[in-house]
């Protein structure tokens, strides 16, 4: 094992997190990582942040350089460097030196494939000029952040209404740009229930923002600088100094796919709980890697951040001689707008839906604190149990200031397949500065049983 | 059922909560209940707070009125009547109505106890001097007030560092009184560790609190005025204008005991899961009360309103006729000193020794968010594991905005037996305002695995 040569294709969390613990089991082993982009091990979420100016430069997103890889770890982290092919019998990768403009062979005896996602661009004329951007890599955020500062927007136009949208509508906002965001749905945030986004529309109305539902981007216009000036939807046109596209992600397997590693259904690559691929040898973590989905029971292509350093911890305990199986993700994820905090986990209402489920559902108005308690704000919970038996399938929340993180104490009971009933009774933490006596997911609960 | 007369000891929240539910399923039934105070329903734990100046009245702080019992819900609330006596064979209590100074007997069918707990006070001279005060009823908390305004205190020294403590604390401070806060123990909060305690003294020291700890109230000395002046430990003499005593509390059983029903170890009143007493149709609920330990395995006696709140409704459900039962009791609680957020669940490393079970525990340093975030604050979390096991046992939480009501994704693995590695694999939420990629409480968790 520990002679053995581990190559990873992809240097950010789940990548760098599997090649680390590898090097701390197996100081001497050889670990060679590929990354096309210039940066390793970054904070992506972090991004909206950056350019809405919260913090000083994109350096503090970065975890760890690739020479510190190189210097204090010896992992042996080489940038500009995109691996194009794989070689399952010859048990080589391709690799494309970006820089020199030189392809070469590189064996492995252990491969890893953590290749992440890529946004998802719509086929119009263009999306690829110079101030439509979408952002996924550390560069891209970067991007946006130099764009703005040579070009001062007064008006931008966000394409999508999940959580990059959102998070991009408050730094452009903090910023001072008159913000408009379409979506093609009738809601924002289609991982959640409308009744939950209802008020999520509103806040970011309130801002400022003007929110267009059930609008698809169809145009993009170009001035004589060759960026773009305006963009339609098939309802209006709208000024834009700047364009985001947040609609959305697809793994990067394509690279697996060709060289003949099976996908799931979702695209992304097959796994098992310890994160194999169907390949020998060869295993995947990260954003181009399916999840197995605790409460759907079946693979789920979750791309989030703390499901990818999971991944990269599971494979990296597994390649030094481990035995970790990865036991799941329920789509826990938290966003905000402003002091607007939204979070989810397990199924939605239309997923449960969707899954033929027989289920219940209640949505509750209450109070982050105490009602008598300085800041007291409102929270908005919904639950969803399964109809026979009770038992939690999901929950969303979305309220003020210290009503997110509650979606936690939700994860860990959906995780332990936990009852309405047994929510209702957990003992969870009171005091007026935090809670009512009786929590808002407690609330909620006490409607179900 | 219907036609059985209720009778309830205890107008405060675990009385009121079964009193509520019993009328809810039962609208024309008889319920009488006898308050020997003025107030039903309050928040109690909100008195630290209309002490500082943070709430504008008590009033905000009972959450209903005995008219609005009696008007809206058909409850016959009577205040200022005191149960003396409770005899078992004749199914009848023996009260006192104080106002009147008369006593009479009131038959029942059922009887739920539900007589709260009252604060220790030592046998000390003067120690009922008027200006020296334990935090138990709103009545006490409007006392202080008053007392404040009558007399602004210059100084005051709070015996012991529990809750009420510490609260106190933060309350005198914010009203710009000069503070001692003396512990005959090492430590603030025994019911945490001192590792994880020694943060708060400092907090509390570096907001101009003197704390003395490993001291002991000796002596408290009265002026002319008849008001304590200044007091003695066994180490030193402080000038106090008001002193507050947080030194604890125990169950008001005396009467359940006199009658003779059975009491637990504790001293509280022994029930089983669905709140029965030892005799027949006699039930009992809230501080009064034992709770199951669900680590420990046995009856304890843990006094909380979110405790109280559950054994009130689970007593309500079965007074009504329906089947319930309370699972048990971490002893979840939370609390702050100004901005430091303290909370805990489960056992804290000494109770684990005390009991005999080996275990494993680590305390680590973390942050509130992720690190690049505005904001970002210290936390340091402690878990302690079986050792054998690996499973979960108790959790302890100080730290910054954000940092206390993680405890509940704690309580909720503790309760459902999860063990660290576990933790380490739940979904939790992340995004850079909210929690680094890993939550604190999964670092912890990461170094037990």
């Amino acid at each position: 094992m520990q002679n053995r040569k581990l190559v990873v294709i992809g240097g950010d969390a789940a990548g760098m997190s599997a090649a680390s613990k590898v090097r701390r089991e197996h100081p001497d082993r050889e670990i060679v990582v590929f990354e096309r982009g210039r940066h390793t091990s970054y904070a992506a979420c972090g991004m909206p942040y950056y350019i809405a100016g919260m913090i000083d430069s994109a350096e503090p997103l970065i975890a760890r350089r690739p020479e510190v890889f190189r210097e204090k770890q010896q992992i042996d982290v080489r940038i500009r460097h995109e691996v194009v092919g794989i070689d399952l019998a010859g048990k080589r990768v391709q690799v494309s030196d970006l820089d020199r403009g030189e392809r070469f062979w590189e064996a492995w005896d252990e491969l890893l494939i953590a290749t992440g996602a890529a946004p998802l661009v719509p086929d119009l004329p263009n999306v690829h000029a110079e101030n439509v951007f979408s952002l996924s890599t550390l560069q891209s955020g970067i991007d946006v952040f130099e764009d703005m500062r040579r070009h001062p927007p007064r008006t931008a136009v966000i394409a999508g209404g999940g959580y990059v949208g959102i998070e991009m509508a408050e730094a452009l906002v903090a910023r001072g740009v008159e913000v408009s965001l379409i979506d093609m749905a009738a809601q924002v945030m289609t991982t959640m229930d409308p009744d939950m986004t209802a008020g999520i529309v509103d806040t970011m109305r309130a801002a400022g923002v003007s929110v267009f539902l059930e609008e698809r981007l169809e145009r993009l216009d170009i001035g004589a600088d060759g960026r773009v000036c305006s963009l339609s939807t098939d309802k209006r046109r709208l000024d834009a100094d700047l364009v985001i596209l947040g609609l959305g992600i697809r793994p990067n397997s394509d690279l697996a796919r060709d060289a003949g590693i099976d996908l799931g259904e979702s695209g992304a690559i097959r796994v098992n709980r310890r994160m194999q691929t169907s390949a020998a040898d060869v295993w995947a973590a990260g954003d181009c890697a399916e999840s197995f989905h605790l409460v759907k029971e079946r693979p789920a292509f979750i791309a989030l951040g703390t499901v990818a350093n999971k991944h990269g911890l599971v494979a990296g305990i597994n390649l030094s001689g481990g035995r970790q199986e990865f036991p799941g993700v329920l789509g826990t994820a938290i966003t905000r707008f402003q002091d607007l905090e939204i979070a989810r986990t397990g199924l939605s209402e239309s997923e449960t839906r969707d899954l033929g489920i027989a289920y219940r559902t209640k949505t509750v108005d209450a109070l982050t604190r105490s009602h008598f308690f300085p800041g007291a704000g409102k929270v908005k919970v919904k639950l969803v149990v399964e109809d026979s038996s009770g038992r939690l399938l999901g929950g969303q929340i979305v309220g003020a200031n210290g009503a997110g993180k509650r979606i936690d104490a939700l994860a860990a009971a959906i995780s332990a397949r936990m009852t309405a009933e047994q929510l209702v009774y957990l003992d969870l933490a009171y005091a007026p500065p935090f809670s009512p006596v009786w929590d808002p997911v407690q609330t909620a609960a006490r409607t179900l049983v």
